[in-house]
């Protein structure tokens, strides 16, 4: 079905980018199963497309955007009849027969595929990256866009650097490829410097000068580098632009790209102003955020509009003032809107196996009967140290789960020294796939470290720590310590992956999470969560592939 | 002196608030030493207006704004010339006498002081929060204002909550702000709402219809709600304000302020654009930004415009083009622009207390005599744990050194047992003030509740943890952990603190910092770091009244 124009003139489509351009976030690599989540949470949440990949990057990621096509592409997400259809999936493609082939191969199952293909259109980028002239670059896009189309009905096209291209060409080359079939035009400020002024006008003139733009739907993608990209793509929606390119949080490289929730919320907010709806379930915003960030370990600073941890907090302590009868005064959008809870359910030591997978679906996790049983488990031992398990606990129990499902290489256990006296010295005690036990002691210059070459001493996987976070602790000290851990390999048997704006390969970074009471067997757990991902990615999928990386003198 | 109108018109003023919005932000108490600190590191940046508090919250807070006026308020902040003169201090007051009172007490020994006082003009505040009919409104600003003239020259008047009152009431008002001698009115989007092209017409209203206001600076006061603050102060900096009130980082109530970084960095990279400038000297950014970060324990995300940690970085790997001579194609801003350095200076075992002294002022930091020894102590200490000491060492350990600074309880030894085996075990050794030693040994859920029970054991100062957090580790795991405390206190001789905007007490967040390379010794020394600080709030500054805190039982 060639879906060309948007039905609603007042409709604004939601483009999500998340799982592509916020995914080359520095240190953001997902595994196959985490982006599947992720997906699912933008269906959830209302999106019109999934941009879920740049298929050509490696057999992996084509692998994960075929798997969302597969399953997130063909179930309608909301049974209640509020959003109808499953998303667009859509691949990224550079403008070459090669990289169309990988999309086409990774998006057909999907009930609405789509794929998205660029070409850079700047003098500088032509010029230097390109070394093309223009007339060959039109001669390009109409060929790939026309080959895109032999596959796909709907096919998107973004000049790549439009923000620095001279308008004219721009017309010209979007005319073309208008013509040759595309149905979304793309416009992106790749450099992230243009104002709203200037973007505006931008697509005004595209608006205004391109043959053929009335047929299809005009699509804007910003970036944050100078705090403007929300301001620039509303600019574009205003100018008449009717689709937004964003990702949740705003990720992406360097300041990253628009926020979904910040345009979203924005034209909810304001629709007297806008005129404008999208499609989206704001209600869902806020818990498609925290998945975002605790699957990239990319933080979400406090003072982030919509999101942040104090979006909806005064400074704690201030009494409402008691003349105050309307609450209106300070706080437009209540945190109900985004899916914030101002009531903490809580569980207790006595909450049974049932009453956990009710508050589980509440909160909105379905587990399978397994993973139910270890949460449960987990779920025990925490209410036996602490008075309440809190929903935050209950979320990070699930999130750990999550990560240690699949796992090759398991902690069964670690003991500590440390402290001012001047030895740090940790004990680990690991599990192979085959049930081998295998012990090993080392030194640091503190526990995580003395933890860290323990484990180093069984698993001889040699890797560059570029990050340690611990999760900030906003209860209680005796709440949950979450970590995150990550990795980088030198090992050139670990696929390398593409950059579509370049072409080069890049290392692949590594995420590992843990959640413990105890911080230091977080960071160990953590840590092997990493380790395990290394070991996925390097081949290691056979239980033997792991067991030979273990020091076998060490063994108990 | 009568500072009336810039004399430059392309000049915007930048009136940094970061010490009194941005100290609104939740859990962002900061002591006296801290706010001095931040203000000596703003008049390097080169703001124009220092806004360093609101005096009538409590005495202490007049303290902190009598301190900053009298130093930073008369000291040119460079001799190099690049900036001629000290700052202007501000101090906000309400629109009463009282407040006033204590703002000019407070700003007064400043060579330009400066008072801001404000009062709401939108029908839903002078309905509901002021109880005030219209004309009543506007005779308090007639009379407010004038009162304040009579102390100072340098007047500011805010019309509280300006985008939701009637625009002619507005006109009227601040004609009657200036008559009675504001030099400065400052139109606020309290609620965070506008879009820039709301902002823009707004401000171009108030500049077409209000009685004088060519006389005066018009400044524009924006939040972030919708992701749109940086956008609205341009928009009405475009319609022909010239000052914009900002807070590093962008931090504040709710999702915070406009961006001082943000605005600065925009006008000066698209000045052909705008044809503005300002007097921030830009290479001072990155430092500032991470002050405030430490200081308030306030986070940046890896995604924020120009301050995150990923806004000059591309995914970690990327090998650059080789066809790209031209580095403009993706980066505009370098990061020297902004105060970042590529390549990090590292300094090793061998290095002398002299060539620590030199690289410390090469980073900025000028210590005492005092704080050289104790800082060079600890940096032998660490480099003989670790290879290579680096820049970011060097400036955790200079921070620890300013939260140890006054200490009033110091640890003096701290053991721990902990892991999978469950029984977290911490022992805690402390030194009062008369030097007196006490132990306590403590069980807990993990080694840092184990701690924090130990050393309650001794301290009896009962408090509520509000945050625990560690700062992300980018470089080796033998990097020191650095970890940020928050405590709040129920104790009803802690000094409350008065909101500017309701008038009501509301609870002081105390924050500590602590950094070394074992984390949980890290993590003992920031709890301590909060107490202390605590204490001192309480009253303690007494070393007497600390000892009588302890436990007795303890000693050793």
């Amino acid at each position: 079905m060639n879906e060309t124009t948007t039905i609603n003139p007042n409709y604004v489509r939601i483009f999500d980018t998340t799982l592509r351009d916020g995914e080359q976030s520095p240190g953001a690599t997902l595994t196959s199963n985490e982006k599947l989540e992720i997906a699912r949470g933008l269906a959830r949440l209302g999106v019109d497309v999934i941009e879920a990949g740049f298929p050509a990057a490696s057999p992996d990621d084509l692998e994960g955007v075929r798997r969302i096509a597969k399953e997130v592409g063909n179930t309608p997400p909301n049974e209640l009849g509020l959003i109808q259809q499953p998303p667009m999936i859509c691949g990224l493609a550079r403008a070459s027969k090669k990289d169309i082939d990988a999309a086409w191969e990774a998006v057909r199952h999907a009930a609405r595929p789509c794929i998205h293909t660029f070409l850079a259109t700047s003098p500088i980028h032509m010029k230097y990256k390109l070394r093309m002239d223009p007339e060959d670059v039109v001669e390009q896009v109409r060929e790939m866009v026309a080959y895109a189309k032999s596959y796909c009905d709907n096919v998107e096209f973004s000049p790549e650097d439009a923000g620095r291209s001279d308008p004219e060409f721009l017309y010209l080359v979007l005319g073309e490829a208008i013509k040759a079939g595309a149905n979304t035009v793309n416009i992106p400020d790749t450099v992230g410097y243009t104002t709203p002024d200037e973007f505006g006008k931008l697509i005004a003139g595209i608006v205004a000068n391109t043959p053929g733009i009335e047929k299809v739907v005009l699509s804007v993608h910003c970036h944050d580098d100078l705090g403007l990209a929300t301001a620039n793509a509303l600019a574009g929606i205003q100018a008449g632009a009717r689709q937004a390119e964003v990702t949740i949080n705003g990720i992406g490289e360097r300041a990253g790209n628009t926020s979904l929730e910040e345009i979203v919320m924005t034209l909810h907010t304001r629709r007297a102003f806008f005129g404008l709806e999208t499609g989206v379930d704001t209600t869902q915003i806020s818990r498609i955020s925290r998945m975002v960030s605790n699957f990239t370990g990319i933080p979400v600073q406090p003072n982030k509009a919509i999101v942040g941890a104090n979006a909806f907090a005064h400074e704690a302590g201030i009494h409402q003032d008691g003349m105050l009868k309307n609450h209106m005064t300070y706080e437009i959008m209540s945190p109900e809107t985004v899916g914030l809870h101002r009531s903490r359910l809580v569980m207790g030591k006595h909450s049974g196996r049932h009453a956990l997978k009710v508050h589980l679906a509440e909160m909105g996790y379905e587990l399978t009967k397994d993973e139910l049983d270890r949460t449960f488990e987990r779920y025990k031992e925490l209410a036996d140290k602490k008075k309440v398990v809190t929903d935050a606990d209950l979320e990070a129990l699930v999130e750990d789960q999550f990560y240690q499902t699949g796992e090759l290489i398991s902690l069964e256990g670690l003991q500590i020294v440390c402290g001012t006296m001047g030895m740090p010295t940790a004990t680990v005690r690991l599990k192979s796939p085959d049930g081998q036990l295998y012990e090993h002691a080392a030194i640091g210059t503190g526990p995580v470290h003395a933890t860290y070459r323990a484990i180093d001493g069984i698993i001889d996987l040699p890797n560059t720590l570029v990050e340690f976070s611990v999760n900030a602790i906003t209860e209680a000290i005796d709440a949950l310590g979450e970590v995150t851990v990550r990795l980088q390999t030198e090992n050139s048997e670990v696929m390398a992956r593409k950059s579509p704006q370049n072409g080069r390969n890049y290392t692949r970074t590594f995420g590992g999470y843990g959640a413990d009471t105890d911080i230091l067997v977080a960071s160990a757990k953590a840590y092997l969560a990493a380790l395990n991902k290394l070991l996925i990615f390097s081949g290691g999928h056979q239980p033997s592939a792991a067991t030979l990386l273990l020091n076998s003198k060490k063994e108990v």
